[in-house]
């Protein structure tokens, strides 16, 4: 990316900011960096929270969340904080209680799988989410101009998937089942997720989100064909709310290496991509697109040396366009916090040009 | 592919079967198809061996392992046996017992993590291995001339997952670490993996294995560029000792996308792919090389509906070159035997033409 900085339009808030600019596709004075789950396990100062509550109260009351989201912006220096919360917290708001077991992941108390489960959930009220809309007009007060406020949400897809299956799954077969076995159902499930993503995007993007990502994690368990019949339309619905509410959109999923131009399709200012897909060939597949990712967390824990050489090859790829760094996953609780901030001082600095 | 059988060097039964043709590239009268995991507990007749044998019991007892890997061939009419087995049993003969825990998947008792602990393996003595060629000569002797015998070992990769990370992974935290960041302790740990593969399979193609298919399931989890400079180079060594051996070999991952330009330079004369790639795009990533898949596997257990429309899809997708039929990943212990059946009366039938 160029060096120089240019005056657009915009605010002064979101011309200074770096991680705006590049999602926008606009030139910036470094690359911008966050990382997924940054707020997270392998802070102290997150597990000194966490030791005294429980996940889900952490997630649902504004002053923790907003703690916890604050957190890695004064530790790592990222360019962007990303709301506190989970993808699945909409589910109860939509008649579907949640809880979160000890090692055991989320699990959905009463599964989805017939007519009935179906015609029984609403789209949720997004006032029954307003807990995080004070969440984010908390962080925004404390948050400096330079730095976004991200905003999320679970996609229909992997919403489905956790309703169906009743948690996290290895193989999703009764997601898929449904998916192909009852074409009408799996329509009205998704409509009524649409719907609830779309209300709840815009309530985070009303109290201060100024951009927002949308985690379709678990898509690339699908062929291409599958996605574009049945999730395509659905995820589009979503991004075409964002766009109108006039923030940037980052369009995220693993393993979405024979995805990823449906995905474009389906909306995303930015397109977020793990390892396995290297940026320069992520750019041939989706030309001119603002790209996000793509560093293995798990290089994180391979020692200073491994983690650096690692980073600096990921910035080298990202070099032909619009470039927001970030990991191709979730940061991993044992990773050493010491290992993220040399990673932040590197992207800032850049890279030696190859 | 062709409708006439032609006459070409090699045995009588190596002409007449559909499955070693294809693997060769020459023309079949139907397209050829056998499943991953064929043999396994959606049969009953295999629940009711498994009933009274423990698994690892059942694998290293050639009588048992015999019955059930005719098994499938009875119930399914399919071209092609393959061994029954399971990646792992070469461990112990290396010196890492191992143990299958119902519910947990496999444990290494030892894992293997430091210098010395890589030093205390040793390249497995085929001979100790001496059960699964049995195994194989007592299912050679039973086998109809047009259904071929297939060996299979785990990839380099995949057995160095299990053996460092102790079991199943989510990650690999410790395999890449130790990849990136001891890469000779990296490549003594390959030597003696690659040594004790090429015996194993020197050992199954000596005692009736037409061909071997290499299983480096979990090696999607990895970038292209560790795979070129940690993956290829061994595997490779594996595939040149197989070519030399004389039989066909087929080379098999999960979620190899970006991978399989790579995978077809490291050798096997068929690329077996998941759902998640199409065969038509597969094609263009590794021109004129047959293709083994790639059926979703959860696509048998939608309906007889679903689970046609998905095989006729693949059948149909198939058509750009020689084709071996298989699902992208194993069957699944709740799959139907009668959708596999349909399956497979469709492929040897033919979809009609696109």
């Amino acid at each position: 990316m160029a060096k120089t900085k240019e005056d657009l339009p915009g605010s002064s808030r979101e011309t200074d900011c770096r991680f705006l600019r590049a999602c926008r596709g606009q030139p910036t004075d470094a690359t911008p960096v966050w990382f997924m789950r940054q707020a997270g396990r392998y802070l102290p100062e997150y597990r000194a929270i966490r030791a005294k509550h429980g996940f889900l109260e952490m997630a649902t009351t504004p002053e923790l969340a907003a703690e916890v989201t604050l957190q890695p912006v004064r530790r790592l220096g990222v360019d962007a904080a990303i709301l506190f919360a989970d993808i699945l917290l909409p589910l109860p708001a939509m008649g579907a209680p949640i809880r979160f077991a000890e090692g055991e992941g989320p699990i959905i108390e009463r599964p989805v799988r017939a007519a009935r489960e179906v015609e029984a959930l609403r789209a949720a009220d997004p006032g029954d989410l307003a807990y995080v809309g004070e969440t984010l007009r908390r962080v925004a007060r404390e948050l400096p101009p330079q730095v976004a406020l991200i905003g999320f949400a679970g996609a229909p897809f992997t919403l489905a998937s956790y309703l169906i299956e009743g948690g996290h799954s290895k193989n999703f077969e009764r997601t898929k089942t449904l998916m192909w076995s009852a074409p009408e159902l799996w329509r009205a499930l998704m409509d009524k997720l649409v719907d609830t993503t779309i209300g709840y995007l815009r309530l985070q993007i009303a109290s201060g989100a100024q951009a927002v990502q949308l985690f379709d994690s678990w898509v690339g368990c699908l062929a291409p064909a599958d996605y574009e019949a049945h999730v395509l339309p659905h995820t589009r619905r979503v991004f075409d709310a964002v766009a109108a509410a006039g923030v940037p959109s980052l369009h995220f999923g693993v393993g979405t290496a024979t995805l990823l131009p449906l995905m474009a399709r389906a909306g995303g200012d930015v397109l977020g991509v793990d390892w396995r897909l290297p940026l320069p060939e992520a750019r041939r597949l989706v030309p001119g697109r603002p790209l996000q990712g793509n560093l293995d967390p798990v290089a994180l824990l391979a020692g200073p040396q491994a983690a650096l050489a690692a980073a600096r090859r990921i910035l080298q790829e990202g070099r032909g366009g619009p470039h927001v760094f970030n990991t191709g996953h979730g940061l991993l609780p044992e990773t050493p916090v010491e290992a993220v901030q040399s990673v932040v001082e590197l992207v800032h600095r850049g890279a030696p040009r190859a």
